[in-house]
C-alpha cells in the first residue's frame, strides 16, 4: 500500500490487516523500542481545523519516532496562489510523508501523484478512511466483529463518513441500512456504482435501527453549514435516543466521531450511558493511524 | 501531587520542594541522560496567545525528553463548540499531560477531573502558579530566600498574581504589603479567606516599598484591557523609580514578569538597572516548569 | 562564524565552504548518527509566512537532531508591544538559536546582539542569504559551479533576492547581470557601495541573458504587494521564455526560488522544462540551511 486515499480502494484483506494492525499497536503503546518513522518527518496539512485528527496524527507519528509538522490553512493554502503540483514537488523533497484534511479529493490525489509519497487522506468532502477504521477496531472490541452483523447510520446520508461506511459494507460484506431524510440520501448514481446488496436505503431511522447491532451517527450540520437551519429541521425525527433504540438488539453500540451535540443528533442521557464506547472509538483514531502509518513506512 | 491547578492548593512542603527541584534541575541543564517525559506527548491549550509561556513550557517539556504539542486558541475553543468534558475525556485518552492557559479556573479544574491527567495551570483568570514559583527561586538566587524578607507588589491587587502572590504568602509566612489603588484593591471576603496576618493591603507604594527586599510589579492593563485609558490615570503614583524605592531595604532586588511597559509601571532607567535579576526571572519560568513536569510525571 | 545575517558579510572562504558542506550533508541525508544539534531548541520566528522556509528549516533542524519551535507572526510581534531587546534577552535565556524571516535588517541584528545567540537571516528586506547558498549549491551541481560563467537575473533589480545576489558576485567575483525596468533598478549609492566591476546593470533582457549560463527570476509582485498592478505592465517585456532566451548559452539553467506565477515572470512551458532544476534548487534550501546550522552550532 503506497497511500490511504479512500475505503472505496481498499481490498477487503487490506482493510482487515489495517484493523488486526491496530488492535496490535493499541496492546503495545508504550513500547518505544519500534520506531519505523524514524528520521522522518510527516508533513500535516490541514485546510480545516480539527482537534481530534491533528491531535491523534501528531500523538501517533510520534510514538511511532517520527516528527510531525503542522501546517494549517493559514500557513498553507493547497491549490491557492501555488498549483498543488508544485507544492507537492516541493514537500516531496523535503518530508517523507504527507497526511492531508481538505475538501476536493482531488487535490489529494494529485499531491500523491506530484510529491511521490506517501498520502494518507485524513478527510476530504469524499472520504473519512481514517475515522471508518477506527470504527470497525471499535466494533471488533465491543461487539466482537462485523460479520453477520447489522449495522445503522442514522442521519446524514451521504456525508464523507456515510459514503465510506458503505465502502466498507461492500468490501466486508455486512449488512448496513442508511436511514437519512430525502434531501440528504445517497444519489441512484453513487448506489449504482457502489453495487452492493447488503446496503439498504431507507428514510425511516426505526426500520434502521432494528435489530442492529451497531448504530452510528453524525453532527447534522457539518463544520460551515451551521447557518443552515432549515436542514436541521428535516433532521427532527433522527435522533438517537432510548425510544428510537428500543427495537435495536440487546446490547447494541452506539458509534459517534465527535464532536456531538447533545439534544441534536443524540440526548445527553444515551451518550452519557455509551460514553465509554465513543471516547474509546476516539482513542482508536490513534491506533488505526498508527497503523496506516506503519503500513506506508514499510512498503 | 497529581495536578498543578493553584499555589492556594499547596502545602509549605510541596511549594519549597518544587523551588528547589528547579534550582537543582537548573543546575543539571544540559545533562540529557535522565528524560522523565520520554515518549509522552503534552498538550499545551493557550485559549491566551503567550510567546513567554509557550517558549519556556515548549523547551521545558522538550527537555525532559517529552515533545510539546501547541493548540492555540484558533485550534482549540475550550468549552465553546464542545462541552470541556469531552475534549477533556478525548486528550485523556490520546496524551499523558496538559498545560492550560485559559480565562475560567474552572475550566482548567473540569479539565483534569474529565481527563484523569496531570495537568498545569499555566495561569487562569485566578492564579499564576508556574509564575510565582519562578519568583521564588530568583528570591532565592537573588536575595538568600524569603525567610525574614518583606516583599511589597506595587499596582492591581486583585490580579491572579498579585492573587498567587498572596497565596505564597500565607502558606510560606513571609511578610507581603500590597499596594494599589481602592479600585484594585482585594476584596474584603478575599482577605477574610486568606486568613494571613503578615500580608497587608494599602494604597500607599511608599508603604509598601519602605524597608522591602523584592519588589515585584506588573503591567497595569492586562492583555483585553488596553483600551481601559481611564484605569491607567489611577495607577499614576504607582511607577517602580529610583524615587519610589529611596527608603527599600539595600540591596533589594526588583521583579517583573514582563512584558514591561517602559514609563507606565516602571522607568527604564530601574529596568535596565535591574535587567539581571528580571530576566533571570523570566528564565527560571522554564526551571520552575520543569520542576513541575518532573514531579507529576512521577506520581 | 557566530550568525549569518547577510550575504555581504561572508568572505569568499565563508561562503565556498557552506555550499561545500551543504554538498556533503546532501550527500549524507539519511544518516542519523551525528546529531550537532541534539538537545537544543531553535525558535523560528515568522512575522512574514512562508511555506518553503518554515518546512526546509523545520526539516533541517529536526534531522540535526534539534527541535524546531515555529513562532508566527500571531504567535510572536517582533519589535511590537515589546522591544526587540527585551524578547532577544528572553529567548536568549530559553533557546539555543534563532532563525528570523521578517521585514527590518536591524531586527535581525539588534536580535542577534541582545540575545547572544546564534542568529539566521531567513529573509528581510535587505537579504536573503539562505536562497543565494541554495542557488549556488544548484549552480555547483548543474553547471559544474560559477568560475567563469555568466549570470543573469531578469525581473526586479533590488529585491533582497538581487541584493544577496550582488553580493554574491562580489565575492566570489563572477560575471552577474541584472536586467529590470527603471523604476526598479539598484540605486546608484548602491551600486557604488558593492563597488565589483563584474556586476553589470542594463534595462534589457535580451543583454543579460546574452551567453549566460544561468538565468535567474523571481515573482514581479512580492507578499503585500499584489494590488500594485500597475507595476505588473512595466515588466511585460521581462518574462522569462524560449524565445528570450534564444541566445542564452547552450545547455543554460533556470533558476526561480519559488512560488512561480505561469505566464508571468516564467512561461509555463519553460517552467516544466527545467523543472528537475528549479524543484532541485527548492530542496537545495534543506541542504544549504542544515550546512549554516552546523555551522552555526559548531562555533
Amino acid at each position: 500500500m503506497k497511500s490511504l486515499l479512500s475505503i472505496e480502494q481498499l481490498t477487503k484483506s487490506e482493510l482487515t490487516h489495517l484493523v488486526n494492525k491496530a488492535a496490535e499497536l493499541k496492546k503495545e503503546r508504550g513500547n518505544h523500542a519500534d520506531q519505523p518513522l524514524r528520521g522522518q518527518t510527516w508533513a500535516m496539512i490541514f485546510t480545516k481545523s480539527s482537534t481530534r485528527t491533528r491531535v491523534s496524527f501528531e500523538v501517533g507519528i510520534r510514538e511511532l519516532g517520527g516528527f510531525p509538522m503542522f501546517l494549517s490553512g493559514n500557513d498553507i493554502q493547497l491549490g491557492r496562489g501555488e498549483p498543488v503540483k508544485d507544492t507537492a514537488r516541493v514537500l516531496g523533497r523535503m518530508v517523507h510523508g504527507v497526511v492531508i484534511r481538505t475538501f476536493a479529493q482531488q487535490d489529494v490525489v494529485d499531491f500523491a501523484d506530484y510529491s511521490k509519497l506517501p498520502v494518507i487522506n485524513a478527510l476530504t468532502d469524499d472520504e473519512h478512511p481514517c475515522q471508518i477504521l477506527a470504527d470497525l477496531l471499535t466494533v471488533q472490541e465491543k461487539i466482537g466483529g462485523w460479520e453477520g452483523k447489522k449495522f445503522a447510520f442514522v442521519g446524514d446520508g451521504f456525508s464523507n463518513m456515510t459514503r465510506s461506511w458503505m465502502w466498507a459494507a461492500k468490501i466486508l460484506g455486512f449488512e448496513l441500512c442508511v436511514a437519512s431524510p430525502d434531501s440528504c440520501k445517497p444519489p441512484a448514481d453513487f448506489i449504482r456504482d457502489l453495487g452492493a446488496d447488503n446496503v439498504k436505503i431507507c428514510t425511516d431511522p426505526k426500520e434502521a435501527v432494528a435489530g442492529a447491532h451497531a448504530i452510528n451517527t453524525d453532527v447534522w450540520l457539518s463544520m460551515g453549514q451551521e447557518d443552515q437551519k432549515e436542514k436541521e429541521a428535516e433532521f427532527s425525527g433522527y435522533q438517537l435516543n432510548s425510544k428510537l433504540l428500543a427495537n435495536a438488539s440487546a446490547g447494541h453500540i452506539i458509534l459517534h466521531c465527535l464532536p456531538a451535540y447533545r439534544g441534536k443528533e443524540i440526548s445527553e442521557e444515551l451518550l452519557e450511558k455509551q460514553a465509554d464506547v465513543i471516547f474509546t472509538q476516539a482513542e482508536n483514531r490513534l491506533h488505526a493511524q498508527k497503523a496506516v502509518l506503519v503500513e506506508l513506512a514499510s512498503d
